[in-house]
């Protein structure tokens, strides 16, 4: 398969955030007023004063992946919209745990929620987002009082709302799943900041967790809700998961050679904050002199400018971000050959590609 | 009703903490090892450093709760066990993050998980078990490989089988309801502390958002995973909202007026936490002397020992605990009229009326 351009990209993630936005503003703005205001600053819909903005938020790559996955079976697009909502807010109740536990100030180059309104407001925040998903996607399945209805735009075709009931359970399962595999990627991660003997392939399955499990989500949860054959599912998963090793490789590179005007972050912050990303993963395993004076660094209790460009140079000395560069093309090359494994819609297929492209790409 | 002898209730809470404590350390122990080990320390059942201890836990109110509503509905007792490990998680997961935001440094006269293993791990423990909830819930009605099979002890019978898919979305449903209800309780509860103009209203209805959803949907979980008729759920579940309006109005009374060697928390903590409790939001609405007194002793920035002492004895002269303890009786009597209003099994019917007396009689 011949990579798809990136240039199609920007306009896929146009045409899902126009479907699914909507519907995440509005299960967002049915939360208690103080939780809205605060998750619709996160999103970036508003200031810290309610007021609104007019080209906020992320990406939406979850979005975009779980539109695409109901396309790529033949199902309506709308199809996919409760479970790109449920990613979205998955994904952004980590977002605003992770930052309180990593102390990091900025998020999308603005404040993060706990830097700007305190802790105890990030942390039942971010319960309210998690709660919200699971609150979203069975609330769509079930005709019920409890039921949040759908915003009228999102799902408008009787064909859409056939597939409910099954595709929801089977979908809010996954739901679970997924979020408990990047919980339990978020603690290893956790754990190997104080640790010096993590193995490549301990940071490897940590980053599986962390980011592979949700990606691996997000790029099936419209087939699943479309109830497409279990083997059409896994392959959409896989793609998503190897998608999302990709994706962390080139975080990791950038978290530590990434432009900070660019990535907001300042440089080296990974290596500051001890994370055992791929490449210190890599550098530490290759029992060289080099290794060992990168341990010796990483043991310290902190580290100043000139130990980051240190451990930074003695990273790069023993292959550390070639290695990380190279698996990073080897994981997108194995996320389009997952594309490739399954019989899939053409043009779904090569927005799928274009997106796993963009993503890698991306500098910030 | 002649209310039932509290003295029935210890034996309740034994026999079915023995059918719903094997089905919950079983989903506490697949969590990711750390994960697994900071919730056994918090639900009692090990120390820190994961020795097991005999007599651990928590009275599983909760899980009572939920057995004897599938119970009073004529189903085996296991059909609740799902329901009732749910509950149990969630209203774990919300203590684990509800002793950061208060700062409370013990919970059940030991150290809070926060304060023994910090505040990160406190978040993302708390982030893991309110997943499992739904991992459990879902997971149940759902046998394919995602499924977390059941204890075999827990589920024997093929009847409590059969009742499985249908009660068990609408379980999940109402679980991911009744969460977001506790959640937008909390951060009401928390934006009280600033405020000195908190009605009465407002402070029941929190504590109904707070309090009395979970204990609302715990008392009923039972009878919706068994399929009971809906006018029978929702009279299960009026009975749990009331028992949990009289539960909170009774700790409101112990948060002032409680004995520390029984509560294992300082005398008048609510009032230096400077907490819109039923009595202080009773006795600032009088519009008395003593109420404008209570006003500015809340408005410091903090209270010493002998202001604490001064604004108990102003609610007190005001009427604020008098009407309080009537209060927790009333909706004590009202949950036992929701009893009556619908028909219930007598056995279980009359365990659930001294399950309620017991947890409003209880003094820590």
């Amino acid at each position: 398969m011949t990579p798809t351009p990136t240039s199609l990209a920007p306009h896929v993630l146009d045409r899902t955030r126009q479907l699914v936005e909507p519907a995440l503003k509005d299960a967002v703005s049915r939360l208690q007023p103080q939780l809205a205001a605060i998750a619709e600053f996160h999103f970036g819909w508003a200031d810290q004063h309610g007021q609104q903005l007019p080209n906020g938020g992320g990406k939406g790559v979850r979005s975009a992946l779980a539109v695409l996955s109901a396309e790529s079976v033949g199902a309506p697009s709308e199809v996919a919209v409760p479970g790109a909502v449920a990613v979205e807010l998955v994904h952004n109740f980590s977002l605003l745990h992770d930052d309180i536990i990593d102390g990091d100030l900025q998020r999308r180059h603005r404040p993060a929620v706990w830097a700007l309104f305190g802790q105890d407001k990030a942390i039942i925040a971010g319960d309210a987002l998690h709660t919200l998903a699971f609150e979203v996607l069975l609330g769509w399945g079930f005709g019920g009082e409890n039921a949040l209805p759908p915003a009228a735009s999102a799902i408008s075709s009787s064909e859409a709302a056939a597939c409910r009931t099954q595709g929801v359970f089977l979908a809010s399962v996954r739901l679970a799943s997924a979020t408990a595999a990047m919980i339990s990627g978020q603690i290893c991660d956790m754990s190997f900041n104080d640790r010096l003997d993590v193995s490549l392939q301990e940071s490897l399955d940590m980053e599986a967790q962390k980011t592979g499990a949700l990606l691996g989500y997000a790029a099936s949860v419209g087939a699943v809700l479309a109830e497409a054959p279990p083997e059409v599912v896994a392959g959409l998963e896989r793609y998503g998961q190897q998608l999302g090793l990709a994706f962390q490789a080139a975080d990791d590179l950038l978290g530590i050679w990434g432009n900070p005007e660019v990535t907001g972050k300042p440089a080296g912050n990974d290596l500051r904050e001890k994370k055992k990303s791929l490449p210190v993963a890599y550098a530490l395993a290759q029992g060289t002199a080099e290794s060992a004076e990168l341990g010796e660094l990483l043991a310290c209790e902190t580290l100043d400018e000139s130990q980051v460009e240190r451990a930074t140079g003695l990273i790069e000395q023993v292959g550390g971000r070639h290695w990380v560069q190279q698996a990073a093309n080897d994981y997108l090359q194995a996320s389009h050959d997952c594309l490739e494994s399954v019989v899939l819609d053409a043009q779904a297929k090569a927005e799928l590609a274009g997106l796993a492209n963009f993503v890698v790409a991306r500098d910030h």
